[in-house]
């Protein structure tokens, strides 16, 4: 942060506190709210703290003597652990991350929102619900994969890919933007439709969408990479649009958004898809910031799950890092590779995709690659990649590291510094409105915790009497 | 940190800010001013994100449920950008770091605070003493290091270690402690004496001194491998030795501690001897946690210079890091290696030292490894310790990512969110006292920046007068 901007935010902090303190006047409605009405989320999968340097130097401009900073720069605040439950040592999956950051408790690898006993535990966005707010959740990957699945969902297992889509029917979330067409069958989708869900098949039909509930799956599985369709940008509006939908509910709204991928670039070792999915976040984070700067009233939290890859600016021995080498590349690898198995001159593909020249050595390796197959050419790519830019990894799987933790709106300063993960999801628990409405009765359609599947029946989440009530006193004064 | 601890320190900090705004009163003498009258600046080089999150665990008690926070959480404020000049790529150097924190200027790989232009750059050490303040460093690697030597001298390489040393009779400084008896031969130690100061060849006689100025070299180059010697305790006791001597002076001082040898440990790979340093530079924090209870008119400011090794916590796919295999250990892998060579019965004496026992496979990978020499077997001890505890490493040089920042004292929350390490320095130059005592020019030993080695003779730092005044009239209200 520039030494002006410091020293404007902390002025301004002080102005605010002072002028609240001397005046018992209502906040006009400009002003930001001590708690906010709406919480956004958005978790960047495996996007450990190398991730967010990189992209510093990726994103740079190289014709400005400067280094420009980015939206992680702008709103960092604070670091987090990550280590799971104890009987999962101090490596954490995205599951155990997601479920830390969803509930407030720690517990196995694997585990959707159930603790170490598999029993469900309730979720910021079922205590959201209680209090007849809106939820949303917007992402890169299958919409039931870990993380949005610990959001909304219990399961002991991550991989109960079917049961955890089936389970969305109980959830009442007004808004569920991903991928994910593989798991949702036909018959399912209309039990989505009975319940009052406008279903999007394509991608395209997202901005006619006006009023909830929407569920639309963009992708069979994952979304595409960001690299082979950088304009595309669907992140973005799916979290615009997400933002949009989810406003219209006076009582507020949780949103989660995860940009996905950026961990399963990481699984690949794939620098180069991993910058563009950052690229894809970060603009999302930005919709999300530009959409604060008009809602006062709405706190955003970023974080990270997880550190993915072991992820080195450099490597080797050798003090360098490429980030041009990254920018030059048009296409996945994988991508990549698919056109030069196609492809007679495969050399001048694999040079236009990447925007490099292969020396000899480089061309022989890839030469050979290609003969043994798509796999093994686009890890020779990969590889090939990671020496030019002298990137490292030192695992496809993820490290134990502390992640980062951002944020920006009301009561944002309540994560600045280290916590754990599930310090974050209690923390937001505390900014919930504190006393449910009254229609609660009314509402049958509300989940319930109980409604579960491939776990016990009995819930034993923090009941809603329970949550420490000292923060919320001072925040409500 | 916990809700509760968390909730009471905004509840006091808001008290705090209230109460100064309701009266003028002047503070009374135990609260904390609002700009701190001494400074204390702690580097972690090479400390990396990950070689904190690691700490937490490898100092984690198994015999808790709780995972034990450590001084880097209670401390954890913000973080830093590393990257030198731009002449330089993004990964820096020792020098070039620790350039950019001596004088908040960015420079090449090797600079020893001068500029791109070989200029030198006015140094923290340099504008304190021109107030009078007293200034220090306690450091485990030899005293002329790269670190210690940008916040002291200048000169166009780090490598002029001789030139470096000699350049440190022009410095003042009140407390030099470290190694590098071999740089700092008699007839040079005589001009020291000659300039009043007291000599220290041999660490028992530390505790003797009751007044500076003081050298003391404990070592012809760094000190001891702390894991070799758990007890000692060195870099605490200097640290210590430190505050007590320069506390003298009611112009206040600046006193830089660097826990030097976590970054050899890193460029070694060497895990065990890595966590071992790290609990030596986190006892030395704690020191100054306590001295600044005591003494709440003082600033602490812990940084890393930047990431060394690329180290990762768990690797190859494998999400296990087992921090207890490290705690057996009782021998850095050099030691052991040592041993090992001189021993008959050499698997029992490894064994013994790293609290395990050698499956076949190992046996016989470190008996080949002994064939080869000390250097073989300790690589080979190095990485057995990586594949058990399942340490990940990408290079024996240094990393690009981001690095943390802790604080604690007056003007602490300066430090937090995210900046670059310049600004690091920019905001701790701030904080120096904005008029310079009257008797200024009576000072004729006050260090001149002219007296150098290996530059051109004419400084060309920011003159005091160019000071940013905002945050200091922000600060001094």
């Amino acid at each position: 942060m520039k030494l002006s901007t410091l020293i404007a935010t902390c002025s301004l902090a002080a102005a605010l506190l002072h002028s609240s303190m001397i005046s018992a006047n209502p906040l006009s409605p400009e002003a930001a709210p001590s708690r906010p009405k709406n919480i956004v989320i958005m978790i960047g999968d495996g996007m450990g703290p190398a991730y967010t340097s990189a992209y510093r130097y990726y994103q740079d401009n190289p014709n400005t003597q400067e280094v420009e900073q980015t939206v992680f720069d702008r709103l960092a605040i604070g670091s987090a652990s990550t280590y799971p439950a104890a009987v999962s040592g101090v490596v954490t999956d995205s599951a155990a991350a997601a479920t830390a950051l969803a509930t407030g408790v720690k517990s196995y690898n694997g585990a959707i929102s159930v603790d170490t006993d598999k029993q469900p535990i309730d979720t910021i966005m079922e205590l959201a619900k209680k209090r007849h707010m809106s939820t949303g959740v917007a992402v890169t990957s299958q919409i039931n994969h870990a993380t949005p699945a610990a959001f909304l969902s219990h399961n002991e297992s991550r991989r109960n890919y079917q049961a955890l889509a089936k389970s969305y029917l109980n959830t009442d979330a007004d808004v569920l933007l991903g991928g994910g067409k593989k798991y949702f069958p036909a018959a399912l989708i209309k039990e989505f439709e009975a319940k009052g869900y406008h279903y999007l098949a394509d991608f395209s039909q997202l901005s006619q969408v006006t009023q909830p509930k929407v569920i639309g799956l963009f992708a069979d599985v994952q979304l595409p990479w960001a690299i082979d369709e950088p304009e595309a940008n669907r992140l973005s509006l799916m979290t615009s649009k997400a933002l949009e939908l989810l406003s219209t509910n006076q009582q507020g709204f949780v949103l989660l958004v995860e940009g996905s991928l950026i961990d399963w670039a990481g699984h690949n070792k794939d620098i180069a898809s991993a910058m563009a999915e950052m690229h894809e976040f970060a603009r999302a984070i930005e919709v999300v910031e530009q959409y604060i700067r008009n809602h006062k009233d709405t706190l955003l939290v970023v974080t990270a799950d997880h550190n993915t890859g072991g992820l080195s600016i450099g490597a080797n021995g050798d003090y360098r890092w490429d980030s041009q080498v990254l920018r030059n590349i048009s296409a996945s690898p994988t991508t990549i590779a698919t056109e030069a198995i196609a492809a007679d001159d495969w050399r001048t593909v694999v040079e236009s995709r990447l925007g490099l020249s292969l020396n000899e050595s480089e061309t022989r390796q890839l030469a050979n690659a290609r003969m043994q197959g798509h796999k093994v050419l686009d890890n020779a790519i990969k590889r090939l990649i990671d020496t030019r830019s002298n990137t490292g990894w030192t695992t496809d799987g993820h490290t134990g590291m502390d992640v980062q933790v951002f944020a920006t709106g009301p009561a944002a300063s309540l994560f600045s510094g280290y916590q754990d993960n599930t310090d974050i999801a209690n923390k937001i628990i505390s900014l919930l409105p504190k006393v449910i409405p009254a229609q609660q009765s009314q509402n049958q359609d509300a989940p319930k915790a109980t409604k579960i599947t491939g776990v016990s029946q009995e819930p034993k989440g923090q009941s809603l009497t329970q949550k420490p009530s000292a923060m919320n006193a001072t925040l409500t004064q």
